[in-house]
């Protein structure tokens, strides 16, 4: 759990953001706790409802639960219609279970791309706009409270977003994943998961270039650690081989891609291995961000990818750590659908004299 | 097991080559048997004594065993020191669980790249030569008894091998991975594990090219099951999602990896995918062939992925598998291992009136 109540929210008035994605579960409350938890959708998919209950529990109960995703499509799932459906129920149940009584069970609201809130039927209807939409949320939230006009960067540990805001906007008309992928908005590239063999073909090695094994035998993470860009964790092996985060692992994962190993390769050789795979990574996002048009505002960096950008000289920076600190920023999208639903909320109260439900 | 025996050799002078690589372990003996079965070493390697023992209880009793390797580089080995003394231990028990008396304990040798014969101590401290060295093995035996002056092209599930073969030899001054690697003899691309991400880094569809998602959602199975190249296996989910190898399956995977699914994308379109996935890796498996100085001979081609290679107009063909039958060709570094062995010892034996055991 993160840090203390920043702003005590009476129970009626507290949301919790929760964003469902393919490696991870990270929630953030509006009373300023956040959470994340590392959850492998692809194996671990039938642990979700009880895995919702155990995290949400630990939060005070709130009033309401606003949802985002990107975990309907780990390959789990047949498609990515079969995963908003399964995704959408297992936070409705754990929903169930937590609240035992009506008057405790929080509201349910999925976020979509279309900007708006659905319940749990309009939402599993409308699985494409439901679909992959936690990059929607941060961008729209960042554009209007952070800045109107800018650039996003987020990089987490899978994948790239570069959204145009405009007006206190998200500006860009690619929404689906594949949309998205044409437009470049969307890179697969992350600091965490991104297998080396999908992104180098080659490596320099001894003034030799060597064709790499095509096997995920490391990960940009072993690049970043053996760099130290990233600090060394010898007590998680969430790692390509299973073995401990360490330098010497990740050297010895490298050294593998080119079927060397730490017998033959160095750390200090090991390094010389890495920073070709972090430039590559850093050539493609840089590639995708040139590509997108853009308002000349500031570019709001956000993700615990961010040294994988080199902001160009001429850009203010706006870091959203900074902005809302370590713990919430690494919740980035969960804090903003939290919030995007709470002001909707409120808005709505002010409007009407009453909270608004039917929002689809 | 495959055919019955073709030429009954009396169990003194048996045979048995054995190929133990990452994903496969392969048996040819010199009676004509022969077997291959599946065997994940980076998630099963504690089973390898065992299943050595279950499949080599299948094949009548042998003099020797000739064993060669790649089963060392998989990733549940911290290097391929601790890879091949872990492999050389594990033939070594099975050995003396099948051989209950030590007239029946076979004689074992491991092929090394330097074409000599190792045993059990020598093998493991000389590692870098008995390490992947199937290939050599099989390059050396197609030389002596094949042809001669020719380049074979062995396209397995995982790898391409190119082979330069002069005068009944193998050509080739590079032998390890690494060297082979940046000599492109080995090129780390299959007709079945091969992951799409490290294949393309985009795929044009519907008139757009997207970039992909750099996850292992898709292999070339996929591409070459869509395409008809490879039939469906409908009881066999050995594929990314566990799911069924089947055309529907497959192109549903294929779909995945531009951020769609089978909800959108027909199978027809996944065939057009599949094309731009098998025409990346044929021309890699090209460049590395044209890289590569060879004698004007036969095209010696090997390996049931041979589909991936369009063998140039001038140069004559030999298909190994026509050579020698399918069930052999299947696993060819053992049928290599164990004729080297079993021809090695005849040699021997007319030399000196006994069986050589001092190979190394």
């Amino acid at each position: 759990m993160g840090r203390r109540p920043v702003k005590p929210a009476s129970e009626g008035r507290r949301t919790i953001g929760i964003d469902i994605g393919g490696a991870n579960l990270k929630y953030v409350c509006t009373d300023g706790n956040a959470a994340s938890y590392p959850f492998a959708m692809w194996n671990r998919s039938s642990e979700l409802t009880s895995s919702l209950v155990d995290h949400l529990s630990q939060f005070l109960p709130a009033s309401s639960w606003a949802v985002t995703m990107t975990g309907e499509l780990a390959d789990c799932f047949l498609d990515r219609k079969t995963g908003v459906e399964f995704i959408v129920d297992a936070v409705c149940e754990a929903a169930r279970r937590i609240g035992s009584q009506p008057s405790f069970a929080p509201e349910i609201r999925f976020y979509g791309v279309d900007g708006r809130f659905h319940r749990a039927d309009d939402a599993k209807r409308l699985f494409e706009v439901v679909a992959a939409s936690n990059w929607h949320a941060l961008a729209s939230q960042v554009a209007k409270t952070i800045a109107g006009d800018a650039t996003l960067v987020d990089i987490g540990s899978t994948t790239t977003d570069i959204i145009p805001l405009r007006k206190g906007r998200v500006a860009t008309s690619s929404m689906t994943d594949f949309q998205r992928l044409v437009g470049q908005s969307l890179v697969y590239i992350g600091c965490r998961r991104t297998p080396v063999c999908a992104l180098v073909d080659r490596l320099w090695f001894n003034g030799a270039s060597s064709r790499i094994m095509n096997e995920w035998f490391a990960t940009i993470d072993d690049a970043r650690i053996v760099l130290g860009i990233e600090p060394e964790h010898p007590d998680d092996c969430e790692s390509a081989d299973g073995a401990p985060r360490t330098v010497a692992r990740s050297a010895n994962r490298i050294a593998r891609m080119i079927g060397l190993d730490q017998t033959f390769v160095s750390v200090e050789q090991a390094a010389k291995l890495a920073v070709q795979i972090m430039d590559s990574a850093k050539r493609e996002i840089h590639s995708a961000f040139d590509a997108i048009d853009q308002p000349r505002g500031p570019i709001v960096i956000s993700g615990h990818g961010r040294d994988l950008f080199d902001v160009p000289e001429d850009r203010e920076v706006i870091d959203l750590s900074t902005e809302l600190g370590g713990e919430i920023s690494r919740c980035a999208p969960s804090w903003a659908v939290a919030n995007l639903w709470a002001d909707r909320s409120k808005a709505a109260l002010v409007r009407k004299g009453r909270p608004s439900c039917d929002v689809s």
